[in-house]
């Protein structure tokens, strides 16, 4: 591919601005963790796996810049750049895993000095496991679509919202299925969901499929139903921003509805995901908070306003889709199915 | 309201262009059948009923135009109207009860000449006809609702698409229930589905809602498994675009997504449309053409494009609701409930 979601260059972080994506390809530079936690609130970067991965190298620039400081203090800049969103556990998890680090390297060397290069290799060690860890899921995927529908030689496959380079940086969760599949010459055709309001699915994930040159063809949300009743998709893929015990999976608005419509016809829906998006803390998905986004977002496309300046909205950007609607989750570990709380804990300790 | 959706002033058809409010509100002036065929088929109007009622005042203008022809002639003039768009029934119906017209006007007189006169004074006979209608099923919808809910003294309604005044011309199908049930003091908010790719419900609706001073928040459709499950819904109302013998409803892209939705959750969701939006002829919905429409409407949002140049689309205009998820279907005749074949011949006849 041609684009560059994240890199690190001369001690500075360069992402593309996937505001603008895909017909400007521009990009922003982020110099501290100011402006790291901006990129990520303001979603100039999104995706789960993509927004842990930048808050770790925005830990670099505040570590690098503040040499002296000790892990105490590394922790609240850490913790306040956690709070940047609120649903996906990655963002909190890489953060958690760099203070353990922190600490670590404190005690052992009585400062903080010289730890920003360790966290740096640290992240680019996150990058490239992620990359094995999405070819895992990948092939997991293909052995399950292949027993599910035997002698099948190519697929019709559908996904919601954004999960491949852009979002992860290396190949991708459920768009990383898809672009698998792609590659071994087994996917006939790509349903993708525009994913309104931010419009991930028809910008994002579309810009993914013409770059791997995947046939495709985007719908609205609402003709979920008119899809999947005329036979057009024999499995979903999504990703997961937050899976919890009993396999209840926070993901993009639109993702529960799909599941309920999937259930409704008996297509088959799967999540994909690595063990950095489950958060084993929470028991059920009543646990999780669900970031609500400005107003602004629906009542406005690509910076038009759309409804009356009197309209009001509401914007919630995540759905919980019930674990009794999932046919199975796919991790580094393998697949978890059916899901439940048992098999969950059992495959990913 | 300040806005008059459809005119008819010194032989000239003037209806607002729906494809630019709520932002602009423009004009056009229809002089001919064919200037009436486009502005069907670009959908400057748009909605069931104001579709049936614009293809009459078209056909005033053909019998103005050609005073010396005959039936014949208009009827060739009718069934190439209704081809302006598939899937609504009332724009055939109207189209058929013209044309049966002028067969019957031509026994009697022997020429169509003064027939036009006769036709304008019938087009506006039905527009008021619809008014009342309208109000008598929203007064059917309040008894079910407070049968439903005991006690309850105002409502949270949900709806999609556009069903008010700029469908209809008078007061609307389901958004004249919410309306109506307004100007009772009963309702507490209303959640308006955007509707993508066209945006009625995030644009026309909401500008309804507006002038009419309803509370009302837009969601995107993706919302709406999480609205549901949180209690923001206490009925949902749709309206209707061919609605067959079993009961099984076409309408907007989204209707049925969100009736598998309700389901799930156990709301209340209830059809609502006047008898000429029945198709008897049609046993059930696999019988119903669903059109489909310009993919450029899914790859672009509001004129802007959005997915990359080189994205397919697919873009079903309407879709086809299981009679088995709606709880009632209300017409000028009262409430059918439950929807069968049975009841609803027994109402509608």
């Amino acid at each position: 591919m041609s684009v560059k979601t994240l890199d690190w260059v001369n001690d500075k972080l360069i992402l593309i601005d996937q505001r603008i994506l895909p017909h400007k390809e521009e990009y922003v530079h982020v110099t501290n963790i100011d402006e790291c936690f901006d990129s990520i609130k303001v979603m100039v970067v999104r995706g789960a796996p993509l927004i842990g991965f930048t808050a770790l190298y925005g830990l670099v620039l505040w570590t690098q810049q503040n040499s002296k400081s000790n892990s105490h203090e590394f922790e609240k800049a850490g913790k306040k750049l956690a709070t940047a969103r609120p649903t996906a556990v990655n963002l909190n998890f890489e953060v958690n895993r760099a203070i353990e680090k922190a600490k670590q390297y404190e005690k052992e060397n009585n400062s903080l000095e010289g730890f920003s290069k360790l966290l740096e290799d640290f992240a680019l060690a996150e990058i490239t496991a992620l990359e094995t860890k999405n070819l895992n899921m990948a092939k997991a995927a293909e052995k399950e679509l292949e027993a599910m529908y035997p002698g099948k030689k190519k697929f019709n496959l559908m996904t919601l919202c954004n999960t491949g380079f852009l979002a992860c940086g290396p190949m991708g969760t459920a768009l990383g299925v898809i672009s698998y599949m792609n590659s071994q010459g087994k996917v006939n055709n790509v349903i993708a969901s525009e994913t309104r309001p931010y419009l991930q699915g028809g910008r994002l994930t579309a810009f993914e499929l013409v770059t791997e040159k995947i046939p495709h063809q985007i719908v609205v949300e609402g003709a979920h139903s008119h899809i999947l009743k005329n036979g057009l998709v024999d499995a979903i893929f999504i990703g997961a921003d937050r899976i919890v015990s009993n396999g209840d999976t926070a993901n993009k608005v639109g993702s529960s509805s799909l599941s309920i419509i999937a259930s409704h016809y008996g297509i088959p829906f799967y999540v994909v995901a690595p063990i950095s998006s489950f958060d084993l803390d929470s028991e059920d998905g009543s646990e999780i908070e669900i970031e609500m986004r400005p107003e602004e977002e629906v009542l406005s496309c690509n910076g038009v306003r759309i409804a009356p300046m009197e309209s009001r909205a509401l914007n919630p950007s995540f759905d919980v889709t019930d674990h009794k609607l999932i046919e199975g989750i796919f991790c580094e570990n393998g697949i978890i199915k059916p899901v439940d709380k048992n098999n969950l804990l059992g495959v990913v300790n």
